[in-house]
């Protein structure tokens, strides 16, 4: 069984290095911290690389012990998480190529399974979810500071518990959690509702240039690098503005662009109430995502970007 | 025990009515449907009456059989639920007050206890969850519909499992709901995330208008008539835009005006960080409060008024 490999895999290695996807979210923070910890814990020696660490999650206990690069040639066993593709771990893939062994958790569908063990559970909100799983499984102890980055990755992956991926078991994890003394609200104000004021302006911008489209069923908006840059944008400010198109009664689909130097980055958010599949419309731009919450890359102008990709809703709204 | 002498004046009750606070939120309409279903289910004869019913919670199992008033003679049983005080039963308490028999359940730590029976925990965040206890007690099944009532009152009271009241018993019913085939995320999206349209351009204009004083420690902003007409405002479309000052990083106190036929109604909101009570501030003119949220009407024109709350919040940060 592959969680039996895997215990045996982190048994075995002498030096592990724990790593996650490029632009890491809660989830990808929270799952690496958790696992650096409960392996540090165990006396095992593990390296956690996060090159760009999201100012939001730096409460996170164990962060500064976060490394910003390190050896590539030192490690028997990389374990990539929340990581769909080798692609997203970007500059430093180098540390999951050159490890002896590797080890892949995740909870995206498209998962293409580059390690030599990959544990990947689509049903799962969050790969934190998951790993409550494991480390049960393993008889390592969930502790106040391994749960509160559990949780952390679970509340930002299910949008504060309100997502249709939750299951019954997110909550009888919260549940357990609350029991151990992770503070779950205040980890929830300052994951989901403290916003630093670069973020609330660029926000503010987007809010201003929405528009709804298709009498109402599509919220379109998007921010430039220009505006990034008039409001000191720092890295992450832009997460969480499609959904303001979404929050609006009758919207079925909120679309949100983000210019970048590759080209447009695009969000779009389908409705729990309408049938869109939201994932199907970013693979025809070689992206992908879950049926409700999908992105990918457009290299076209901002106007015909917009205009092929409202007019794949339109399709699949109808 | 109360619980015992509750269910013996519900089996001896022929004609029962369900009663809840004026102004009825999530907890007061979701705790009385969930009772009337469950005796309903029961075979008793019941009613709920429910005058002033919000277009939120309309989604709700039975609300059509919601009676607007009836004959306030016929009742056996009064069930007042999720309401502290026999006056907040406003223009129906008389339904109460003829009852041959009285009931009351809550979770106001405030309640007067004006029943025959009153069942009242002030440590759990929602009366619904209070009645999940109550009816697992009287071995009254708690079928999809009634975990639907149940589960709307929870996510109302508990801001969607955010707040600090929400325990581990919160997040155990949220799971033996999900199991029951409860839509949560539905509920939750109906409830908390859906805005009008124009509740929506309302907040934008707000939004555009918030200024940041003292160091970006107070967050000001105000809306009109004049702008409440222009976005067809629908009452209570206000509701929530002094949470958007309080939100962002740094500022102690959110400050917002709402223009109104007999002057200025204020909001003050505290961050949990802040030493500051905002009640007091708003005792100066003749307003009250919470320690944290408090508000007071100013009829001075916009720019006094401002200028004298913002040196009161001066004054209380130093």
């Amino acid at each position: 069984m592959t969680l039996d490999g895997i215990k045996e895999e982190i048994k075995k290695a002498k030096k592990i290095v724990v790593l996650t996807h490029e632009s890491p979210d809660g989830d990808a923070v929270g799952s690496s911290m958790a696992v650096f910890l409960a392996l540090k814990n165990n006396n095992k020696d593990v390296d956690v690389i996060i090159p760009e660490m999201p100012r939001t999650f730096e409460f996170l206990p164990g962060v500064n012990e976060i490394k910003k690069e390190s050896d590539v040639e030192k490690y028997d066993l990389a374990i990539a998480l929340d990581c769909a593709d080798i692609k997203r771990l970007n500059g430093f893939s180098a540390y999951f190529e050159n490890a002896k062994r590797s080890i892949v958790i995740d909870h995206h569908s498209i998962n293409s399974m580059f390690g030599h063990y990959n544990y990947v559970d689509p049903v799962a909100p969050a790969t934190a979810q998951i790993l409550c799983g494991i480390l049960k499984y393993f008889g390592i102890e969930i502790t106040k500071e391994i749960g509160t980055c559990l949780i952390t990755g679970i509340i930002t992956d299910t949008g504060g518990f309100k997502y249709s991926n939750v299951t019954a078991d997110t909550f009888e994890i919260a549940a357990s959690m609350l029991e151990k003394g992770v503070n779950i609200s205040n980890i929830y104000e300052r994951v989901m509702q403290t916003v630093t004021l670069s973020r609330f302006n660029l926000t503010k911008i987007a809010i201003d240039r929405l528009e709804l489209l298709e009498e109402g069923k599509i919220a379109f908006t998007y921010i430039t690098m220009e505006d990034e840059k008039k409001v000191n944008a720092e890295f992450g400010d832009h997460e969480g503005i499609v959904e303001q198109g979404r929050s609006i009664e009758g919207v079925l689909v909120s679309v949100f662009f983000r210019e970048t130097e590759k080209g447009y980055k695009v969000s779009l958010r389908a409705n729990n109430n309408s049938n869109v599949n939201v994932a199907d419309i970013c693979l025809i731009y070689g992206g992908g995502g879950h049926i409700k919450a999908a992105g990918c890359l457009m290299q076209y102008p901002l106007e015909i970007a917009k205009e092929r990709i409202i007019e794949e809703i339109k399709r699949s709204i109808k």
